[in-house]
């Protein structure tokens, strides 16, 4: 019952007239990228997400994944050919290295591209989402030999990947990890241990599934300075990239869970499956954490795309749906009632939520912007900055665009009333399938603390400095704005300046209690978010007021700037509450003994 | 896997020494309710909640409801006999009317034992919330002779009860409602029509079902002044009390929805059933509020419920499961990892809804005595205030307290990470179960219209006048208190203050645009309910502190006062933004045409 439609129109605004991509022309891959070609991209992806995905969704939901007792997996009915047209429109490739068969774009636009299809899809874009991951990690830290052998064929989507990282005993803390891997003397390793929550672990989309392992090199040190990555394909590769034989690494089991039924999160059994070590011996970590922030990222994308599809479809039932009458009188006297848009809190409802997609939106493209500017600039400085700031959102857009997922897929279905509750019209499955993103790749509480614990204080909190710098020269630039910026303006200028606030107490509170960084962590990470969607919110408010001067389309200009209004009354007052909590600090969290939590 | 500890040590904190209800002995069966006699029935209540219905909670929802081709419903493996226990310990009539087979007891008593029946097993617990519901309502607009021959047994919980308002078009909207009732002319009438979404419709539990159906009798005005409440028995009963015939009533399908598996949601057929007027003619809907009122209430209980016993669960994983060490250095040495109850940010997600527990139980609890004190005190002014404050309290505790109760259930689940996502565990159904307490017996938003919309300015704002006395009075007997209780008390005045202001924004603007009581409805609501728990706190904290002085069981006294702080610092600093929020008023809520919310 639920449709998806792509919101083409509004990532073209932010990439053309907002983060106006046209002026990196001189970056690689970004001459190709003109505002027709970017369109051109968005419509064929979207088209391919509301026409081809969408109608999957629920599909996935009902009759979720089937392990077989050989092992292997199949997906829900529908699910194979719809890859197979995602793979032959070469969309995985979109913004990959071209030496290896991508296509090099911005990776702006391939985040666009994936939120489309997370929002039509999500349980399905996990499978590509994962091998994109993985190919990335490879990427980066794999050998030239690794590289050639695998990457061409992941780009192409011809391959799957998936990143095993958790166990039964170990998830969060990674230091307690056993699985093994006994050097052959050949360059190869025999990999044994038990992985859990596997997502794309084994299935029946692609010909082959190249693993991203952690394992332990016997002898290496305890915790997480002894942990190796390796990669280990379901079935060898051979030099001229034909497949071999099948390798020791078997599906144990599905998980039964809360939703994304359509993705199979696997038990894997690695039985002395055959692996090659990439990146150094005892840095896997170091090497995961690179497909880790780019799942981070992808996983911010869910939320908002989970967003985006449960308002859409809550918008069209307070559009059509029949019931009661407007406070200040009848709207539609042919009909025998007024349709509930008419009532000020359902609009709330619907407004909060779009306030914070389309802030979500602008905030989360210019994140990616960063990652397209660290990996492609010739400027050392450019580089570093970029990458410092990337590191910076990354948590926050994980934890925040999920949360608000969550929130926003509940919020959807309160619209619909008893009928949002029922399975028929599926706005149930969108609130199931985004509770997982609030946990898988780093639970959000571990995404406050990488922020306040890690990211914040790197190099005397360079990055943090970094991103004040960019919001003072935005606020400097927009010193004279005129009545309508200037709210948007002025919320900026006072989130920033919690923010500052809430640091400065960080640093001095954190230094001689750590336990009050993890105290404000989330209150912190929250002051912050709203602090970049007040970035956001401004540089979308500039940009729709020139573009409407321009003379556009007025009433999608007019629109953006009565949910920029949204944003500053209903949502950003939420920052001072979040300055205020943080400052309780860890005492009061503290106080109570462990075991006096437990009910007796 | 999930547990459930009834928490009667709570439950009798609040009874006996913060609302003191000895004070109340005066009152008809309060005399009875001595403090022993209220342990034994919380401990033999709780024992029931613990022992036989919390380990169906897993099974209700694994295997839903059955119809079969007949028509009838059988309820999952294992109600039955936990239902024969609940009949035979006289469970469902503690505090009804002794004249019909109640025990007579306090009001508040039955509240307490509701929450622990759907904490333990809300799917099971609406079996006979319901039948209670519908005596109820017979009981305050039935005639004698209608009271006679049903309410023994629904009372004794032979029969049960259901209360039939939804249709398919019609929810909220009563006014389009279409089921007809013929008059027969011997006092009976036919009913027809088709009612959706009516939980325990039917099932195998009793031997026969009462439907309270709201219909239109032929030629009755239009909208919601043209219905009336008709009692639909399933099976007719004569005079004796014997079963007769079945009646022309059939339950045509059942609902697949997100949870609450155990209790069947129908589709009711009425085919000229027979049925007999309760109340008068067209003034069905107010005889049809009373059991709406009780109903919410029992809504409300069901989201502290669900808070509890979520709660508990991620207490417990909180306090077993082993990942990383503290920030502070190693806590447990011993052992291959702390367990995660060691971060303050654990322990906050759990705080937080403890603080709202302990706060909402006092208010839910002083609201029950509201209801007691109608009922049964025999001076006048009494009557009507405790009936003025509890019509205010009531859309406030239903709202605030399923809404915190889907939050909860979800943050319990985030405190086991993967594992709350998985089936296995069972944390992600009460995530399920919890959601549809936001929508039944009124969707929240409605809640806040009838909040400000109805309750607020009924009788000139006597009722909020009378709930701000209450509070100056309690502020002023405390104005000398120590720096221990100051806090709570400076809280309350500080959340009064603004709640004051927001009444006097919206009288203000309310009259002049209607739309700005809905715009500011949910805000209100949300201030308000801060209020109400700041009140609450504040009682708890002067009897904590006055108890532990007494020499009692001290930690769990210091305990209450950690969790009091934990909700001054971090729940109520919410107040302030709801007051901001609250003020942005109307206007940018309607400014945007209704067809542009629709994606395009």
């Amino acid at each position: 019952m639920t449709t998806y439609t792509p919101p083409v129109k509004d990532m073209s605004f932010v990439i053309n007239d907002v983060l106006n991509i046209h002026k990196y022309s001189n970056l690689p891959g970004f001459a190709d990228a003109t505002a027709e070609t970017i369109e051109a991209i968005l419509e064929e992806g979207g088209k391919l997400a509301s026409e081809v995905l969408h109608p999957l969704n629920k599909v996935g939901d009902r009759e979720g994944c089937k392990r077989h007792d050989d092992g292997s997996v199949t997906t829900p009915t529908g699910f194979k050919d719809a890859y197979n047209q995602f793979r032959e429109g070469g969309w995985n490739g979109i913004a990959f290295d071209p030496d290896y068969g991508g296509q090099g774009l911005p990776f702006v636009i391939a985040m666009a591209l994936n939120e489309m299809i997370s929002g039509a899809n999500m349980a399905f874009g996990m499978y590509p989402g994962l091998a994109a991951g993985a190919a990335n990690a490879l990427h980066a830290h794999g050998s030239e030999e690794l590289k050639r052998r695998y990457l061409p064929k992941m780009i192409s989507g011809e391959w799957g990947g998936t990143m095993n990282l958790t166990e039964p005993h170990c998830g969060t803390d990674l230091g307690l990890l056993r699985a093994k891997a006994a050097p052959q003397g050949d360059g190869s390793y025999k990999i044994s241990g038990q992985k859990i929550w596997i997502s794309a672990g084994e299935h029946d989309l692609v010909e082959n599934i190249i693993h991203l392992v952690l394992a332990r090199i016997e002898g290496a040190p305890e915790g997480v300075k002894g942990i190796s990555l390796f990669v280990v394909p379901k079935y060898f590769v051979g030099d001229d990239g034909s497949l071999g034989e099948r390798n020791a690494v078997q599906c144990g089991g599905l998980e039964e869970k809360m939703g994304i039924h359509g993705n199979a999160t696997c038990v894997m059994n690695y039985d002395e499956a055959t692996g090659w070590l990439v990146g150094e011996e005892n840095r896997g970590l170091n090497a995961m954490f690179v497909m880790m922030n780019e799942a981070r990222l992808g996983v911010a994308v869910q939320g908002l795309a989970i967003s985006e599809v449960s308002y859409q479809n809550a918008a069209t039932y307070a559009n059509e749906r029949l019931q009661g009458r407007s406070l200040t009188g009848t709207k539609a006297p042919e009909k025998p009632a007024d349709p509930i848009i008419v009532h000020p809190d359902v609009r709330r409802m619907l407004l909060e939520q779009r306030a914070t997609i389309e802030g979500g939106r602008a905030w989360m493209l210019w994140a990616a912007l960063q990652a397209d500017l660290h990996a492609k600039s010739e400027d050392d400085e450019t580089r570093r900055k970029a990458d410092d700031i990337l590191g910076l959102m990354t948590p926050a857009l994980k934890a925040y665009l999920t949360d608000r997922g969550f929130w926003h897929a509940s919020t959807a279905l309160q619209v619909l009333g008893g009928s949002g509750y029922t399975q028929e019209w599926g706005m149930e499955q969108f609130v199931r399938d985004a509770r997982i993103a609030m946990i898988y790749e780093g639970a959000n509480g571990i995404q406050a603390l990488d922020l306040v614990g890690r990211k914040l204080p790197r190099e005397g909190g360079r990055a943090i400095q970094a991103y004040f710098g960019e919001l003072d020269e935005f606020i400097a630039d927009h010193a004279g704005a005129d009545a309508e910026l200037k709210p948007y303006i002025d919320g900026l200028v006072s989130a920033k300046a919690d923010l500052v606030d809430a640091t400065q107490w960080l640093m001095q509170n954190a230094f001689a209690n750590p336990d009050n960084a993890g105290a404000s962590s989330v209150d912190y990470l929250t002051l912050f978010s709203l602090t970049c969607l007040a970035h956001g919110w401004a540089q979308l408010a500039r940009a729709a007021i020139a573009a409407r001067g321009e003379g556009g389309d007025k009433s999608f200009f007019e629109n953006k700037l009565i949910t920029g209004r949204i944003f500053l009354e209903r949502i950003l007052p939420d920052a001072k509450s979040s300055l205020l909590k943080l400052k309780s600090g860890a005492e009061p969290l503290m106080a109570m003994k462990a075991e006096a939590f437990m009910a007796s």
